[in-house]
């Protein structure tokens, strides 16, 4: 068991990693883009190599697996010479409604149970589903485990899941708090274990994974206990471009005065919300600071909000876990971006989270950034959500 | 300046208070219900006595306020002698947008800006400025005042304030948080004040607002800089029977699966939900703890649900106000509910709030909860949005 494919399918793309566990090391990775479409293609980088574009034409999931393999096993570029040497698969899949609480080796009844959670999540588990089953085709005798966004956080309470609204319609529909980057959550603070010496079972931690998509997590004792993100994506934090939980009034008050279908209002609320649809500028943080730079106050008034509110989750779910031990910062802004982590902090000292402007002047790198008098940890945490799929899969292939 | 009027209109009712203002007693009030409907009645009270029924058809509000001033000129049941001994009358507007950020007198300038907000309150607005009317033909020389529900929370920081959707909408149809019961949260914090004997200008301070409508304030320095409330009332805590906030994409999931129309999911989300849609059986906490201690599972866990919220958002807002000097509990949950206060507190401790299980053992009387060594004192204070009102309209007269 010692090479893992990871595989994270979308509806036209399939981006994939082979990792060798003996050492954790990619030895290759890519996307296979515009599956389905024209001109369809492959980047694909082996390590320690600048990445290449393969030109191949991929009508469907298959294609794009066979292309993945065929690349991996090339005498020029490959780096496996069988398709035997993939000992197993691991593959993403973003919905386990209440039926998944851990990854789980894929057979028949898992699959059937991924689509009947299709309803909670209709964008995403459709292409996990044909990718699970392109890649069952082409490697039939090769085990495969599914790993799932929400599954970490199947140990909310019931107080924190449920919605107020009628009980009858979380029976119904299983509408309720599922929240979502659980694999990154759990990853990291796994690693923030590590570097505080101390074992998970007794930590509280608060898990900020701020990306275009971004969710805190309340972590007690190695537990998910409450988390931003809700029955979908859109809820909690102001995002690249989604709104995060707003009064849900106002999705009545546009479907009524701007004559708005559901379709529209979903489509404005998780695409032309969030930073972009304060600013007008951009989703991206780095235009932002830049516009914010020269003067455009909407640009810093996108990222005043971004921060003011995973200040405000942060001091939320302290009371969840009942004080904090670590306050972790991931993903593309949280790992990279010191200015938006540091007006993030500013004002929780009271808490007793206080960082070194010095060391907080970092990217992508595993560091405590707290002052030395700090009772609370900060702490970077690079996520790295393909090596804890691979973990996971080797987990669960061992049995455990 | 002696006797104020106050008058709190709805649609089909119309609630009074003749307040004295030499000692703030209240000589009578009084409630016209049914107004426009058949079988209308005025029930009265005058001071220290039992109330009364009096049954007389109101076709309209003018009809209320002519019963109203009978019944107070009364020679039996009255308690002043002619109309003319009403110094002035304080209205209760919901809604004043973002044109009010004070109380105001009335004159047709500031009539036809309560108008203009009627699309943010459309069922709210209307029915004041109907009451507004009919004083103004019963009483035509006698001066009034305007106090808005929403206007102490203008101070709120534009960050705190702005939904993170395209600011066009912001701009189009003032879509923002405004927040509600104002004149209460006002009110508590300046007792909390005086019960502190410290200047509020000094005070920060979280104010539970917990009745059938539920909503929590942070107050720094005397100021709202957030409160839980949205665009509309039906934003941020459960409440008796409203969700409070849930992940928007619950609204679109509704109407798509239930083919419910806009008016079905408002009424929905705003009668049918809170712990009254959890528990199945009351949104009233006295039946939901009745319930729960002869072993209902979910009353209890409505109520679980209840305190969970508020709970966090005092947690939340702590980080708003940088630190806490008071937690105030008011309106009928939090001034008479021990077992509430108690499950809301309990896992604070770690911010200093910490409250003595006798001392709480107490109902609607302003006290401090709190054990001696608390560094966060506990206050539960009756809310009093009459007398508030009563006390803005004298001093709005006396030109502050």
């Amino acid at each position: 068991m010692k090479k893992i494919l990871v595989i994270n399918s979308g509806s036209s793309s399939l981006k994939f990693q082979l990792i060798d566990m003996t050492n954790e090391t990619v030895l290759a990775k890519g996307l296979c883009d515009r599956i389905g479409i024209d001109n369809s293609f492959l980047k694909y980088t082996k390590q320690g190599q600048d990445p290449i574009i393969i030109n191949k034409e991929m009508v469907d999931h298959k294609d794009a697996i066979q292309t993945t393999i065929s690349a991996l096993t090339d005498e020029k570029i490959g780096v496996i010479s069988d398709m035997s040497e993939i000992s197993a698969v691991g593959h993403r899949v973003v919905h386990g409604g209440e039926k998944f609480h851990d990854s789980v080796v894929i057979d028949e009844e898992v699959i059937k149970a991924i689509e009947e959670c299709i309803d909670l999540a209709p964008l995403h588990n459709p292409p996990n589903i044909i990718g699970i089953r392109a890649c069952q085709q082409i490697m039939p005798g090769t085990p495969m485990v599914a790993v799932f966004d929400t599954a970490f956080h199947q140990t909310l309470p019931e107080y924190a899941y449920l919605y107020p609204i009628p009980y009858d319609i979380y029976k119904k529909y299983g509408v309720r708090k599922y929240g979502f980057h659980g694999t990154s959550h759990k990853y990291v603070s796994e690693r923030a274990a590590v570097m505080l010496k101390r074992p998970l079972e007794e930590l509280r931690l608060i898990s900020c994974h701020l990306g275009n998509g971004a969710s805190v997590c309340a972590i007690k004792y190695g537990k998910s206990v409450d988390t931003s993100m809700g029955f979908t994506p859109l809820a909690g934090l102001a995002m690249g471009t989604r709104s995060g939980s707003i009064d849900p009034a106002v999705v009545s008050f546009l479907i009524e005065k701007e004559k708005m279908t559901v379709e529209e209002v979903n489509e404005l609320l998780n695409k032309k919300s969030g930073v972009l649809g304060i600013s007008g500028v951009s989703s991206d943080f780095r235009d932002l600071e830049a516009a914010a730079d020269s003067g455009n106050k909407r640009a810093k008034l996108a990222i005043d909000i971004f921060c003011y509110k995973v200040k405000k989750y942060i001091a939320e779910y302290s009371a969840v876990t009942e004080g904090i031990d670590a306050v972790i910062f991931t993903a593309g802004i949280g790992e990279n971006n010191s200015r938006v982590r540091r007006q993030i902090v500013e004002g929780l000292e009271y808490l007793g989270i206080k960082i070194d402007y010095e060391k907080n002047n970092v990217r992508g790198k595993e560091i405590d950034i707290s002052t030395e008098d700090a009772k609370v940890r900060t702490l970077v945490i690079p996520t790295n959500e393909e090596l804890a799929i691979a973990r996971e899969t080797m987990k669960k292939l061992n049995g455990k």
